[in-house]
């Protein structure tokens, strides 16, 4: 038995996990970040303790304690060097948790633990190679290569949100100009209806928030597009683009057998990945057969507490 | 002992190559490709035929016959799918080659043949995992694993020229637009120079090529700027953004060991990888230590020969 938590900037969740990868129990609490990364690992360690309470386990009934966190790690000290929605840098997370609770401690990445949980249990299962992309704040990267995650020989790889997709183009959080997250995030996308509403005020967005800007998510320019709405549709098929563009690229790098599209903006399903196959298959290099499959992630948030249980099992083994 | 071929557009090179990666012996013809597949097999055919017995060895002392071809392989069938530089769509080169030698025969990739040539003897020897980019008229990409050669579920991965960085820019030979290879392969750099110098008619160029822009190649904008020119001066700046900037995301992507740059523009040694380092290190994501040596790959065109000696290796094991 595993225990897996994804300690987000707002939320840390824990769960157990079997072996086969389904959550036996879970619990979450809030992060309250800005207090230290001590404070948070102490409430951390309390959360795993009284879930393995509540559900009658006992700490000798798990193998380590996996943890993802959104940021760069060392794996072999159990370090988080650097994240950025934490101001933790070179954080020794794995040896804190390890005060309150004597199991071994592995860190992850968390959008490589969501590509790892889609591989054991979601969109991925029985793949040879995949990559799970997660379009949210910014764009998160795994990939999973015989059944391993793929880091690089410095923990650092699958930085996929940040290739360039339009030299010298939008600025990046990361410093870089025109990455391919500062085009296709959610955050990107909010940012372009924002503008094409600014630009076109009689755009039925306008009327969906009330005329407060603020109100637009990652669904608005979905749903102006519904109603038939213009600049809803310019903005959707203008991202679509550029979703695409990105993907396309990870197929003719890694042809992996499952391209996983998970976060918020996936959530349209097939209205949007039926329109960003379409394009996808236009400009992809191999145009013979068998093709990458591109699909909606299964797990939600569950992938990042599913995979963050099972990176220990590599590092065990 | 290994027999390693070579099959590009204009010349067959055909090798001996024992274990360690040596060429005990190499010869080589032109393709003369017009004729059909089933006559430059033939031809091959007899090359290695001749080589096997001008240095006393036996059809018998091999293992089997690697092949690499600049196209899309059917590894599992010995195919080749499809190759930009031969008319040549669903050949069956294994089984023809077949019919001349009894041996098994190995198709591959020619860049991922280079890749893991210079994984196995060259620039990135003993690494965990490197990238080989070839800039020539292309730019042919091969990524090498844990020893072995990454190609995907469908054979059909690392295609890293064909990433787009520009979007909407310059037409790729591939039908996209803003490919990688379009801005930073020979190919690129060539028309990067001729336009400079239609816009710049005064620039020493001129005099380099005797007013003839079809004496330009990958070297002349490099000597003009050697030479105080202003225009070869910028044409170089430029190239060297563009190259960084496919360079910079193979690093976020992969963070691999060695990332070994062959092919003829990279014979302007640290002249140029000293400039693009500096670029790449500015723009990477992950600033820690360690973190990947961009180098100059050393095997030249035995990469080639040497890479499609050991493509068996993993077959065979």
């Amino acid at each position: 038995m595993y225990i897996g938590v994804d300690m987000g900037g707002t939320k840390i969740a824990a769960g157990i996990v079997d072996p086969q990868g389904n959550i036996l129990a879970k619990d979450s609490i809030p992060t309250l970040r800005e207090r230290g990364y001590k404070e948070v690992i102490k409430d951390m360690a309390e959360l795993i303790l009284r879930l393995i309470k509540t559900y009658n386990f006992d700490v000798k009934d798990f193998e380590y304690i996996g943890v993802g966190i959104p940021g760069s790690i060392n794996k072999k000290e159990g370090i988080l060097i650097y994240a950025n929605n934490f101001d933790y840098n070179n954080a020794p997370i794995a040896a804190e948790l390890q005060k309150y609770i004597n199991l071994p401690v592995y860190l992850e990445n968390d959008a490589n633990c969501a590509a790892l949980g889609e591989y054991v249990a979601g969109a991925a299962i029985g793949t040879k190679n995949s990559v799970t992309i997660t379009l949210g704040t910014g764009i998160g990267g795994g990939i999973v290569l015989g059944g391993k995650i793929y880091s690089g020989f410095n923990d650092a790889a699958g930085e996929l949100g940040h290739t360039v997709i339009a030299s010298g183009g939008e600025k990046c959080t990361c410093g870089r100009e025109g990455c391919w997250e500062a085009y296709a995030s959610a955050t990107a996308l909010i940012a372009q209806t924002k503008k094409a509403v600014l630009e076109n005020p009689d755009s039925i967005i306008n009327r969906l928030v009330d005329k407060d800007l603020e109100k637009i998510d990652a669904k608005t320019a979905f749903d102006a597009e519904r109603l038939g709405d213009r600049t809803g549709a310019q903005v959707v098929e203008q991202y679509i683009k550029y979703l695409a563009e990105g993907l396309t690229n990870i197929i003719n790098i890694f042809t992996p057998e499952i391209l996983a599209i998970g976060g918020g903006v996936s959530k349209e399903g097939e209205n949007l990945l039926g329109r960003v196959r379409e394009m996808v298959e236009k400009n992809i290099y191999f145009k013979g057969e068998p093709k990458t499959r591109i699909v909606q992630a299964k797990m939600g948030n569950d992938a990042g507490i599913v995979g963050a249980a099972m990176i220990g099992r590599e590092v065990a083994s």
